[in-house]
């Protein structure tokens, strides 16, 4: 795990080379390469791999599947949005860029994503290519992140169109497992694999989404900013829709294990190493 | 012309529809519909009509043109970046909606845009698809629209790299030239034109998106809100570096006058109604 992310990070690094003009590059790789788990690539190289996929095959895309996260966070963090000035343990991008230059480093790298899949995916054919990006430009957009975290915004302002449960649900969806299914639809994708398998990996994807937007909230509660690299408590303190605000502690944990056992057994006999570790750490540190 | 615009309004209009949640899709639109010349899908679709390409064809890309348009003037407008409370005529988009939302709106119309090529797209191939999707994502990224608009911001600031006349120069390939590249380029890959019939376009669209750029700097002297829809003399306000400030308007206006000549060579033979059209009323403009 720690050798595939260091790989990860290596190819990050020279997809992302500084050009002029330089402060823009500055500020898309700054938030980039800030250490982090490399969660949603890892998971799409796992997938691509354990489906029979060459790992350089799927690199371009697992890149810009970061890439894309990465852009989510330096638009949430912004003033307007959820006004952090921390992330990964650093100062976030308006803070060391400005907001004018966070607000175009997100979007230079929402195109920039794409654009390396269309230029170094060399090994899969157009067809492959398209499908790819469809589902990238879907996950990523108005019916997908976007729409996740323009509900959470404004059910933090107190206005929900559907019941709270419901509202709880769609962001969680949207906003946390849409990246997931994006990472793993495009490792099942690059892998060319069946209709059923791809499904399957996507039903996959959805539990572990929904399980770790539970963890974070969990996480939000219960750790320190030490541990998180962010500010923490804010969801109390602002009084926002989270599956222990509406469930409690109690229940989501036992919701978030339910959900990880169910993991378990759609990628059992897959045999993967990496799944299971991600599995059983995330597991490991709600119940200690 | 007017009927040509009619046709994308209402394209447009087909192509992006109300759902859940609401309020990021009427942002979007709110910008996307206010009355507009639609100058690059009119100049996309006409290009690909000359070379022999059905307009059915070309439309969802000719759409996706004007939604990318629309993101960067919501992102441009934005407090942060020009800080522009007007936009064709109406309150811009942040004023209506809030800054979140305009962040957002933009973000969303950035990937609906290729997910509209993708999905509407269906008398094109795979590997035309990929090729305006790269196009797409080299012009509106870190490589074209977004390099544009930093230098522009840097250029305010009094940052220059380079010379005022090379960094004026980038601003008007990346900011303005660049979109119109773009509309153009796609007409003529829609169209399966050969590679020196695209750099015959492509060269027309710079040496266009050049003046009508220069057209702008002179229209932003000499012009009224009412006229234009958007505040006027903030370039002279703020000290901008535009071809008036750079040459003086005697000089602008034969530069702007030589471009449009050299449009004019090149789109001759092709006898086009419509590009005469567009040439010969800016210039009317701008020589009255």
């Amino acid at each position: 795990m720690k050798e595939l992310i260091n790989v990860i990070d290596n190819a990050l690094d020279k997809y992302l080379q500084i050009e002029y003009p330089e402060d823009i590059f500055k500020a898309m790789k700054y938030t980039l390469m800030l250490p982090g788990k490399r969660l949603r690539p890892v998971m799409c190289i796992e997938t691509a791999r354990i489906l029979g996929c060459d790992i350089e095959k799927v690199m371009p895309a697992a890149c810009a599947i970061e890439m894309l996260h990465v852009q989510s966070l330096i638009h949430d963090d912004l003033p307007c949005m959820d006004n952090d000035d921390f992330r990964r343990g650093k100062p976030s991008n308006h803070k060391v860029f400005g907001e004018a230059n966070a607000v175009l480093a997100g979007d230079a790298l929402l195109t920039y994503a794409p654009q390396l899949i269309i230029e170094k995916s060399t090994d899969l054919t157009s067809e492959q290519i398209v499908k790819i990006l469809h589902e990238y430009t879907k996950f990523a957009g108005a019916y997908g992140l976007i729409a996740g975290q323009v509900v959470d915004i404004e059910s933090e302002g107190g206005k929900l169109v559907k019941s709270a449960k419901e509202t709880l649900d769609f962001i969680h969806l949207n906003k946390t497992a849409v990246l997931f299914r994006l990472a793993i639809k495009i490792g099942a994708i690059a892998a060319d694999a069946d209709k059923y398998t791809i499904e399957e990996f996507d039903n996959f994807a959805t539990k572990f989404g929904l399980a770790f937007q539970i963890y974070d909230d969990i996480m939000d509660e219960i750790s320190s900013f030490e541990e998180l690299g962010k500010t923490v408590g804010k969801d109390k303190a602002s009084d926002k829709l989270t599956y222990v605000s509406l469930y409690g502690l109690k229940t989501a944990k036992n919701k978030f294990n339910c959900l990880i056992q169910e993991c378990c057994d759609i990628i059992d006999k897959y045999d993967s190493k990496i799944f299971n570790d991600i599995l059983s750490r995330l597991a490991a540190r709600i119940n200690s």
